[in-house]
Parts: C-alpha cells; sequence; structure tokens
C-alpha cells in the first residue's frame, strides 16, 4: 500500500496489520499527521497536538511486545478528558494551559491496550452549545456538530481512524450524523468516567468515532471490558435482527433528506430483517426532551459549580444562561425529575421484548450551514436520558451532498448484540 | 456563652446566632480553631489546614451580608474532595501537593451558602480500606472508621461543627457510627459529584456529618437544593413513621453492644411508631454484599487507571490487590452486575410501600482497637448499592464505652421524610 494512504485504513484492518507487523505503528502515525497537516488548517479539528510524544509512543511500540487490541492504532481524544501530557482546557478559556495531574481513565484504558495519542479534539465550551472552531470535512462552510466536533470531524477526514468523545445530549450521535462516521454511545454506566469533565451524572457518557461499525466495535470492547463487543463471528455474520421503527413523537422534525433516508432504510431492511414494524410509543412515557432538558440543566449548574461562580465573566452567554436556568430549579423538582427518568427507563425496557434494536432519526437533516452553533440535540436528549446503547449508520447523502443516517438504539447492556445488528444493518444499507 | 465553648454549639444553633449576628464568624472559627489545636496532635483529623485563609474568609463574612444556611459556620472537607485553595492529596503519597484547578462543585455549593474551609480531613488512600493516622477521639487507642475517617473525628470531638464525606461502600455511616455523630448519606444522585474522585460511578455519593439530625439536614438542604430537607415545622414536630424492623441477613453479625441498641430502639420506638414490625427480606433479593463487592472492585480498579497504572509501587499492597481483582473481572460480568443492581433497586422500592423507613445495623459493633484498619464495611454495602439514603443515629454505648446506634434507611428520594424520621427516632432514643 502507498504509505502516505495508511490513514484511510479502517482501525480493524489496520490493527490486524500493526498485530502482523505488516505495517509499522510509525508509518501508520506518519500518514495521519501528514494528512493532518494537509487539512488541519481548514478543519481545525484539534487545539493541540504532540507529534514528538506520539511518535515516540509509536517507535515504542514498534519496538515493543504487542500491547492489546488498539496496538499502534492513532486516537483522538476529545479535550473534555483530562490528559496528564498534554493541556485539557475542556473548550474553555476558563482553562487555557491547564495540566491535569492525571489522564481520564478512559483515556488510559486506550493506552494500556495500545492506542497513541497525537492530539486534543476540539469540543464545544463544556461539551455544551458554544462552538469551537472546528469545521465539517465534508464542507467547511458548515457545523461538524457538538460538542464532540474535532473527534467526529478527524475520523471523517482521515486524520485519525479513532477518537473519543462523550455524550450529555446528543454530542456522539449529532457530530456523527453531521460529520458522516460512525458514533457509538455505550449503555450509560458502563465505560469509566474519572477525569471527564462532569457534567451530569445522570447523563455523562463516554462514547467514539471510527469509519465503520466494526471500528467502534474494536474501541467498544476495550472501553467495556467486554470481548463480545468485537467479536469476530457475531460481526462477520450476524444474525438477522427484529427491527422496531421509532421515529419518536418528535418525527415531524425529521427533514425531507432525512425522512428519505428513512424511507430506504425500510425499503432495504424489511426484506430481511427478522422483523420490521412500528414500535410503539408507550402511552405513559413522560416528554424526554422537556425531562432531559430539565435533568441536565439542574444538574450541569451545579456540577460546574466553579466556573459558575469563579468564572462566570470568562463563560459564554449560553452557558451562563443556562447556570441561571438550572440555580433557578428547585432540588425537589429536580428528584421529581429524576423518579420520572427512572419510571421512563423501566418502561423503555419493554421494547426490546418485541425488538432487538429501534431504528431512529440521528438529527433533522444535514449538517446546517455556518459554524456559529452545533445543531439541534433533539433526537439524541430522550435516549441519552434512557442511557441506551446507540450507533449512527452513516449511509446517504442530503440535498447539499452533506452526510445524513440513522441512529439504532439498543437494549441497556446489549451493547454486543447492537453492534452486530449495526454491522447486518450497514451491509444492507450500504450494499 | 463562654468564647471557648462556641465550637460546641450544634451547626443550626450557631447558624441561627451567626444569621442575627449574635455570633461572629470569627469568634466560631477561633473557638474551632482552638480546639484544633488542642486536640489534632493526639486525633489527627487533618491533612491540611490554611487557618489564616479561613479567618479571612470569616472576617470577610462577618462584614458582608448574609450569605445563605451555612453562613460563618467552619466546615471540613474530606481530601477527597478537590480544593483549588487547599492541597488535595486522596489520602495517597502518589497526590503528595497536588493543587487542583478547581474546587469541588459540593464544596463550592457549600462556600455559596457561607461556610468556612479551615482544612481538609483525613481519608484512607482513595477512600479504600488503607488507613490515614486519625484516631477515634473517644478513645485513642480505637479507629475513627473509614474511608472519611477525619471528618466523623473532627465533628465528634468538637473541632469542627459540619464536615464533608463520600460513601461508595460505607464511608459515611461507618465513622459516623465509631466516633458518635449523626451521618447523613443521601439518595444516589442527588449530590453532584465532579471533583470528588471517581471511584465508582453505579456507588459514589457525597455525604456529610453532624453532631445532631438538624445539622444534616441543615446542609443537606444546600448540598440537594432541597429546602425540605431543613423544614423546621418537619423536624420540630415530625410525624411517627412506620418502622420496618431490617437486620439484613447479616444480621447475625450484629454484636451484643449493637444487639442491646437494636433491643432498646424497638422498646422505645414500638409504643410511639404508626407502625413497628419486621421487614421482610425479598426472596428474589440478589446478594447484595457480594454483588456491590463486585461491582465496586470492577469499576474502582477502572476508575482508578492512571494511578493503577503509572502508580503502582505508590500504591498500598490492599489496593494493588483490589486493582488486581478488579482487572480480572470481565465487562460482561459486570453488565449483568448492573443489571442485577437495577433489579435489586426495583425490589427494594417495594419495602416503602409499607414502611417509611427500615432499621438496620451501621455497624458490627464499637470501633475495633487499634489504627491499622478502618472496621467492617458489612452493614452499609447493600445500601449503598441501592442507593438508597441512610442515617446514622447515635445513642447508645458498647461494653468499652464508645459509641453505637443504628441507622435508617429511606426511600430514594425520601431524603426529607427520612431527616424528619431520623428526628422523631432521635427524641425517643436518646429521650
Amino acid at each position: 500500500m502507498n504509505p502516505q494512504r495508511h490513514n484511510e485504513l479502517d482501525a480493524w484492518q489496520a490493527a490486524r496489520l500493526l498485530a502482523r507487523r505488516e505495517l509499522s505503528a510509525v508509518d501508520l502515525l506518519r500518514a495521519c499527521l501528514d494528512r493532518i497537516a494537509e487539512r488541519e488548517p481548514q478543519v481545525q479539528a484539534f487545539v493541540h497536538m504532540d507529534e514528538a510524544a506520539a511518535l515516540a509512543q509509536a517507535q515504542a511500540l514498534d519496538a515493543g511486545p504487542w500491547r492489546g487490541p488498539l496496538h499502534g492504532l492513532p486516537l483522538g481524544v476529545k479535550d473534555l478528558f483530562d490528559t496528564a501530557g498534554q493541556p485539557t482546557a475542556y473548550g474553555s478559556p476558563v482553562y487555557a494551559g491547564h495540566r491535569p495531574a492525571a489522564d481520564a481513565a478512559a483515556v488510559v484504558l486506550c493506552l494500556e491496550a495500545g492506542a497513541v495519542l497525537p492530539g486534543k479534539t476540539v469540543t464545544t465550551e463544556f461539551a455544551y452549545f458554544h462552538p469551537g472552531p472546528t469545521r465539517n470535512p465534508k464542507n467547511l462552510a458548515h457545523t461538524p456538530g457538538g460538542s464532540s466536533s474535532g473527534s467526529a470531524a478527524a475520523v471523517a477526514d482521515h486524520m485519525l481512524p479513532l477518537a473519543l468523545g462523550t455524550q450529555t445530549a446528543a454530542s456522539v450521535i449529532r457530530p456523527a450524523a453531521f460529520c458522516g462516521v460512525v458514533g457509538f454511545k455505550p449503555s450509560l454506566g458502563r465505560v469509566p468516567l474519572a477525569g471527564a469533565k462532569s457534567l451530569s451524572v445522570t447523563l455523562d457518557t463516554v462514547g467514539m468515532f471510527g469509519r465503520c461499525v466494526r471500528d467502534v466495535a474494536l474501541i467498544g470492547a476495550v472501553l467495556t471490558a467486554d470481548a463480545r463487543l468485537d467479536d469476530d463471528s457475531a460481526l462477520s455474520a450476524p444474525p438477522a435482527p427484529r427491527i422496531g421503527l421509532c421515529p419518536t413523537p418528535d418525527a415531524v422534525q425529521m427533514d425531507a433528506d432525512v425522512q428519505a433516508a428513512w424511507a430506504h432504510a425500510v425499503r432495504v431492511l424489511a426484506p430481511a430483517a427478522a422483523a420490521l414494524r412500528d414500535a410503539p410509543w408507550p402511552a405513559a412515557m413522560p416528554d424526554l426532551v422537556v425531562l432531559q432538558k430539565a435533568v441536565m440543566t439542574f444538574e450541569m449548574a451545579r456540577s460546574l459549580s466553579h466556573e459558575r461562580t469563579a468564572h462566570r465573566a470568562a463563560l459564554s452567554e449560553r452557558l451562563r444562561g443556562l447556570f441561571d436556568e438550572g440555580v433557578a430549579i428547585d432540588g425537589a423538582a429536580h428528584a421529581a425529575n429524576l423518579h420520572a427518568t427512572a419510571a421512563a427507563r423501566r418502561l423503555a425496557a419493554a421494547w426490546f421484548d418485541d425488538f432487538d434494536l429501534l431504528l431512529a432519526p440521528s438529527a433533522l437533516g444535514e449538517a446546517p450551514a455556518g459554524v456559529e452553533a452545533t445543531g439541534d440535540p433533539l433526537f439524541s436528549r430522550g435516549w441519552s436520558l434512557l442511557g441506551l446503547p446507540c450507533v449512527h449508520l452513516p449511509f446517504a447523502r442530503g440535498r447539499n451532498g452533506l452526510p445524513v443516517g440513522l441512529q439504532i438504539v439498543g437494549r441497556w447492556g446489549d451493547d454486543h448484540r447492537l453492534l452486530a445488528a449495526a454491522q447486518w444493518c450497514m451491509a444492507r444499507l450500504t450494499g
């Protein structure tokens, strides 16, 4: 293979070559760094890079024993994760030049498995709405989505094969949709959050990006310590799933591009699925979007109490507004909201008696024009609140030639089945 | 009042005097500092103190407007919470001299409400078993319990009226029991964990210590933003609760002192309670102690991945053992354990259809002799796993004259009712 194209390898393919020493970690890294050098001035996916440290890591991996499933794979780390070796600013001038004492747990788990860390990727301000400089690599005039903007853009643009993100509302699924990559938000609570800036203990989830389902399965297995997520036989010959069509009560917000993707998906999946029919929205289900907003607003205003009280002038107006709204919510109302969340999660479990996955929209449409906003998180708020695993499947193009896709949602803890089903779906959606 | 005795005031009494400006924050702080100067060489409750900063805080409070419910109250902060103004070592030499960039969210919420921070209190190593130097103020030859050792000891010894702790297994209730103070672990998820060292996202809970129920109600209302927790009318005339006797499947581990406390409680509470009878242990309930250990072991080994991989030589042998055990647990087994935890939580909710509170043991007996260990967490592991609010009630003495008591456990989210019931119980238990 032409050395400058190693950066276009899927992570799982590169991992096999690296394990057989048919590809060196240094060559793979150099191809990625070349791509970054070429594209970063436009895309602006990174807030910090340390090429020398990454090269030293790659050289050590090439010289030493096989370290694990991510041996030699360059990994982008959203700048919401602490890193001891590189500054960590959480997307805010408040933390410019901040040097954490320790790597976040998810970062260490990847390092233990052999990942190489070339740099930190752009996050919106504390993973809320105020955007960073990143542009959508598929069209620089459009947003990449947020809050994991740099991670999604870097993977989409072949700068890196894999990247870490986080999701509290829609921060993995939405940028994956806008950039046209696979985004995976595992079941709530399966991946350690230590060292990721805490926004909402009820919602925060570590997620990841790759260019195919196998790639997020590879890193997902590492982060959950559950080898079933990357089971070669399940991913090679996934069983036909029972599919529930679940456009949510906000289905009317899907634009024509997403509707077309939806129709295509139904058409190609129906003949092969074990079942495919409407998944009824439970009558007793509370308004998940309203509930997610209330829970996140209360918790962010309190989790970020230091920033709220000591650095108000350095915050965006939108974040100050969130904080003002959050501190005004009474703790009694919040406890009632957490009760309602628990009830909604119980109710959601029943879907999976009938279905292996729910098919649902990821975003309202293509990535909007402009980089002053990161798009609407509407279609992921509910799934984030329910804590269910989600995979964004990129398989279509919209009116502007930008990526469009859908997400699939699984039962809590069935991340391995959801990934196999994602593989099954993608084979048909893109076939 | 004799100025050197201000430190013996209950927090709620001091708060009223401070609000009326009948007591100054400086005088209260000086009384506490005098007590600390007298006793700290023996008790060793603190890892760091900053008297000058605390005095400046107190002076500013005295000179300014009333700040909130904790105006002028000195607060001990377990050294598991980040503080920007004082070093934070999490009970480990790994972090000697570490200066976090921000205060933990719970600390800021207390500061916003007017608390004064004289110092950081001793925690065991990363809140696990390896003890710090703290001794039980009621008998220096005995352990204060852990992991919130310094917070419980400082409050028990009238060094401070209030202190913050955390509980993952038994780290609030056990030291409260051993030192003879009121310990309050709120419902899981109601108090932000940001900036508290993350051990286990499934279990970690911020807790607090005071010398009476009203005191933990005062600070509990601040931390949950729920004024119902400190409702004067409910605490002044609490309704008679329906009491379920729930010694747990490990009841046989209660020693004679705890059995005597139990018998006393049943004798004095039964005539006045709205109901008092055995609360059946559900047949379908999994072994909560085994489950809690497995969940905590898996999650601690991963949450503390940086310490596990980069600082192994600086860890205690017991913590290294926990990590070795934890990394050997498969993520698939952990997901099953989290499923079982969710099922156990649903099952536990049914108790509170019949009872307002469960009466349960807090510890096996008095604080054990010696400071090489912090006692057995057995009787709190299950309640921690269930995420239910718990209050330790100190009301008896054991064979060595050391404190003995029991805990009461409430419905998730009913922290306000549990505190009122605690007040009701204490009036009768100590009457």
